[in-house]
């Protein structure tokens, strides 16, 4: 992971080796306090952990206050065009503002909010869009380069104050782009970097490029808080999120479940095995893996590497837990003696004993099965 | 992008800087001719373009000659122990097999099969999975390692044989596993590279995941031919993996939609927005880009980058095409006018005019109209 500086936005720290934060926006219009702390608590119950809200006009400002109050994780007011806006968002107890040095107002006005932000010790988010290019960066070829160079221009700027408590995005609608342009960025500065896609899309696309693009900068070790952006229920946001991260084992939450794809070996149904498994599972906070698997190929393998498992059969399948097998069992009650043996677990401390090597005898004996069917 | 061999799977080229070829399996008994052939056809809709069925025993193999004959796209059999299959398979004209040299009975058996493949000039499929890696192997601490160890011995032992049509797969449940695998073997050979992540789930999850493991690899050129497995309709797996590469600009298939996230700054509802127009983008094959913005803030930007954009206002809203804002028009009748500028640029043959500068005058109009709100 690449060492960057360590801000607090709020408490929450980004950057520096601290775990890769998970932020979102709510669409409600702050100004109606009361829905956006519905919006926020929904929120925070997917698990993000810091929340941002536009704050476009004056009575979105004025509202700031009661939300910060109110809500329980940071809130990062996110301002564009107008400084005293900003001004009246620190003043309102932000935890941090997200500008366009570019497009607030002149070198003056930055610094009126580079002052404000000191005297409260609050961080900013900063950095440069696809969308929203400075007029003199639009025409050059390169958007990931253009993407940098606006950036680091406001980097310079607020260098310029002395001030260094910032993240910063360079997000852009094409995956590639903003792929080059935070491996750039990242090699210039320190700074913790934000990511994202921009505009991302409705949730089924929206998530499979922020999924692309997120993941293939994480997987290096670029990224210090991220945003999934989709045009879905900003909670749908939080959750692909943390896919994301678990999937590249850099957060955890809740059970992973991991199952076979359904195929000509399939001789279970593990589709409807999976679903009625993932169903299940959604009622556990606890971290721990279940493999759901269906054939005597990869089944016992990929289930004896989980914390438990179950591959099944026409009439009798197996359960796994932590690397062996455990017993056989009637195909009827496999799901119902799963959940026992991981419940049991629970209750009694979530022990993982050091992993053993899988019984050879498992792996064997459905290879033999495969072989006689 | 890493420069690879190039194989051909029944005249589908892979390797090579040939596009990277999305591939599926399907989940029908294969002795089901009629049932497998059904499914093929579904997946050969959705875009696949080499279809793997499984074989495990005589009366698949039995199958293939039929299915070989009456498939649209060529056929991978999947065969496991069983070396007489594999021959079988052949004789029956698959267009590739895909074994497993470590369990398909010696060195010997896996002589005879390569044999037949050199006879009948067909491509192999090798490579090692977590789930079912050789007994030597299966204590290495790092995963990753013994994936690669067991692919690079079947490289050794098919290299003996003088045979060099093959692909290769080093696929793990555990997404760093299987990007630090492919990353270390594409260092070592250059024989083309099929990239999965296997057992990865629910269709939401698993699509995630994927998204992330083979995004990562591919953003760095690495992967020949790619499979998402899914516990889903096999269609699903086609459908992911060509939003996998549409994200990284890699393959070209139908519209592709840019939508921004709803947040506090929308005033237009974007999420019905975005909906309805990603519906009536179905119907549509062609390659270009919508996007449906919401705002002033990156509304005009993205939407001008694109070849059609809309970017909403409470009661009106304006149409881009090409970069160049077209026309204001009336909220309502918004959707309808893009469709009928889509389609008559379609109809006219999709030029796409050298980039113009987006008019200045459109940015600052709804920046300066959101300063007045």
């Amino acid at each position: 992971m690449k060492e960057t500086r360590r801000i607090s936005v709020g408490g929450v720290d980004i950057g520096g080796g601290a775990p890769v934060v998970v932020q979102s926006m709510t669409f409600t219009s702050t100004h109606d306090v009361d829905a956006t702390i519905a919006q926020i608590g929904k929120l925070v119950e997917a698990g993000c952990e810091i929340v941002r809200v536009a704050v476009p006009k004056n009575e979105d400002a004025a509202a700031l206050s009661k939300i910060v109050y109110l809500s329980p994780v940071p809130i990062v007011a996110d301002i564009h065009f107008n400084a005293s806006l900003a001004l009246k968002a620190i003043d309102a107890g932000v935890a941090a503002v997200r500008i366009n040095p570019g497009n607030i107002g002149g070198p003056d006005k930055v610094a009126q909010v580079v002052k404000a932000a000191k005297a409260k010790n609050i961080a900013m988010r900063i950095g440069a869009n696809s969308g929203s290019l400075p007029e003199h960066l639009r025409d050059l070829e390169d958007g990931a380069d253009a993407l940098v160079r606006a950036a680091m221009e406001e980097v310079v700027l607020l260098e310029k104050l002395d001030f260094y408590d910032f993240k910063i995005s360079v997000k852009s609608t094409s995956v590639p782009e903003m792929i080059r342009a935070y491996r750039t960025i990242s090699d210039k500065v320190d700074y913790p970097l934000h990511l994202g896609v921009t505009e991302s899309g409705t949730p089924f696309v929206g998530a499979l490029k922020s999924s692309v693009g997120l993941g293939a900068l994480l997987a290096d070790g670029i990224g210090d808080t991220i945003r999934v952006s989709l045009t879905a229920e900003p909670e749908k946001e939080v959750e692909v999120a943390f896919e994301i991260l678990k999937a590249l084992g850099l957060r955890e939450r809740g059970p992973v479940m991991i199952s076979c794809p359904s195929c000509g070996r399939d001789n279970v149904g593990v589709q409807s095995l999976a679903e009625t498994v993932e169903d299940r599972l959604r009622s556990y906070e606890e971290a721990f893996e279940v493999a759901v698997m269906g054939c005597a190929v990869n089944g016992p393998g990929e289930a004896g590497n989980a914390d438990f498992g179950i591959a099944g059969g026409r009439d009798t399948g197996f359960i796994y837990a932590h690397g062996r097998v455990l017993r056989k069992v009637e195909s009827a009650t496999l799901i119902d003696e799963l959940f026992n043996e991981i419940d049991t677990w629970i209750e009694a401390g979530m022990k993982r004993p050091k992993r053993l090597k899988m019984a050879k005898s498992a792996t064997e004996l459905m290879a033999e099965a495969a072989q006689r069917a």
